[in-house]
């Protein structure tokens, strides 16, 4: 699935994902209306309209990014409904080609975590079948439990040929608070975290970057330094650019030399871009063509800081 | 929702949880087969066989004990059935006055986190009304993202008068790997999280402990020794107990003087007993009579160790 992933990046030219995490208040009044009007103001009307939302800027954007990335939260907030919700985004954008990660930050130990991994990569043994259920193509996983809550993971990314993002260093103005303690005497904790994917990567190598990749902030461009440089073959996914402050300028040192190696995420700064000053031309019915927008702005922006960096 | 936490295990005199964590191995084959019949070998089918298997085993046990721990992994394993049943079986729960936490270990940032604990302890807005989705009275919480991940559980919690426990020492053999690394110079990275866990907990005080309370594992004894110490108001969640290894003897360092502070829980050893050596004489068909019975032999092995510890 690395493969595909770095295949679809290098068609595009785009190593960008457009994060799916719908908030009600980013759905246009028109979408909102039509759900409430067929569900009532219920968990199913607000995951209906929240899925009626993203199906318009999938439509509009597909064409132009390899991956997107469903964050999960804003589905399980409605419950049930929310659920479905969730699993119709990913199945619709697998029927639309796209690399579907799956912002889950789950993370276990032994069993639970095996089923996790099958809920989400995998295939549950029922009776004689053997079923998938939400079925993305790679998850993100929270390291904090250890080796132990990461290989349950790892063994159904090796059988079903998925991949997974380790968080490393996260995008928020805490994340320092433990992630960056000095650790043994000299280097923060995220490094340490960074060596063990690096380490568990070399277990499960693509043909030329591994199956376990790593999420490391935009919002932090000296760890996403030190990090390439200690994971070079891990793929890296950067959350925090755009609403979050990361600028593609910032961004150059968390590519390898071969122009691939990370692939940048953004959520609000897409799916609402019809709601910033700088996309004003557009109306809340024409919601999805700001998101086109918005998405070739950001390849715009990042293919620039790219050259300006290879020059 | 500590308080009527700690009513309950006084008046139950059992500071247990029993885990729900099904999986199909554990499920009876009277009931696989009725499940499957109805539903077939699908994901609903699977899905039916846990919650009827649920329904058994808390008709059997409620009487006795304070909460239960649902795992939802073992639930989202089976997609959106699977999450179904998981809501089936909390809602049913409360039904029997059973103080639900939800093993959710779920943590992200900002508005993410929030989404997190409206799904989970809060409610939704969805127009003018305000939806409770799945429900649970406290979540388990994963603090690697740091305050601002945990912030908006804290604001749910407070609104909603529900409570947390946050992954501290969890109970896995490699959870040593970055929990127990040691920082700052000195003391593993884990007591640093229990000291934030205290803090955090003083600002959401019920009338003796802390809304915020900690997971430390029951396989870690002397890890519980020292948090007892540095959390004084936080309850101690400690998984690990039975099938894991720990005994009631290596749990008395949990408790508080007043015998207060910690609640122990078991899932396979409560809910699979009548796969155990132990509790042969109950037939699958019987499975609920020997989780019953296993529930009775644990609160007698945690009381017995309370008692000597105190005398």
């Amino acid at each position: 699935m690395i493969d595909k992933l770095i295949d679809k990046i290098k068609k595009t030219n785009a190593p960008v994902v457009a994060g799916l995490d719908p908030m009600l208040s980013y759905v246009p009044q028109h979408i909102l209306l039509k759900s409430y009007r067929e569900f009532g103001e219920t968990l199913q009307g607000a995951a209906d309209a929240i899925w009626q939302f993203n199906k318009g800027i999938i439509d509009c954007i597909h064409d132009l990014i390899p991956a997107v990335k469903p964050q999960i939260a804003m589905y399980e907030q409605f419950g049930v409904p929310g659920m479905e919700a969730f699993q119709k985004t990913v199945d619709y954008c697998h029927e639309k080609d796209l690399v579907v990660i799956g912002d889950v930050k789950r993370g276990d130990i032994g069993s639970t975590s095996a089923a996790y991994a099958t809920g989400h990569l995998g295939k549950a043994a029922v009776g004689s079948s053997r079923l998938s259920a939400f079925s993305e193509d790679f998850a993100t996983v929270n390291p904090y439990l250890g080796s132990d809550g990461i290989q349950p993971f790892l063994d159904v990314c090796k059988e079903e040929k998925k991949g997974l993002f380790v968080l490393v260093k996260t995008s928020n103005p805490s994340s320092g608070e433990f992630q960056d303690r000095l650790v043994d005497g000299g280097r923060p904790l995220y490094e340490h975290v960074g060596e063990k994917v690096a380490e568990w990567g070399a277990q499960h190598m693509g043909s030329s970057y591994s199956y376990v990749g790593a999420v490391v902030g935009a919002t932090y461009p000296q760890a996403g330094k030190i990090m390439r440089r200690l994971m070079p073959k891990t793929y890296i996914l950067v959350p925090g650019y755009g609403a979050q402050g990361g600028k593609g300028a910032d961004l150059v040192h968390y590519f390898n030399q071969d122009g691939l190696g990370a692939i940048v995420n953004s959520s609000r700064g897409i799916i609402a871009a019809y709601k910033q000053e700088q996309y004003a031309q557009f109306s809340p019915e024409n919601y999805a063509d700001a998101s086109r927008q918005a998405v070739l702005d950001m390849i715009a922006d990042i293919q620039e800081a790219l050259a300006k960096a290879q020059a």
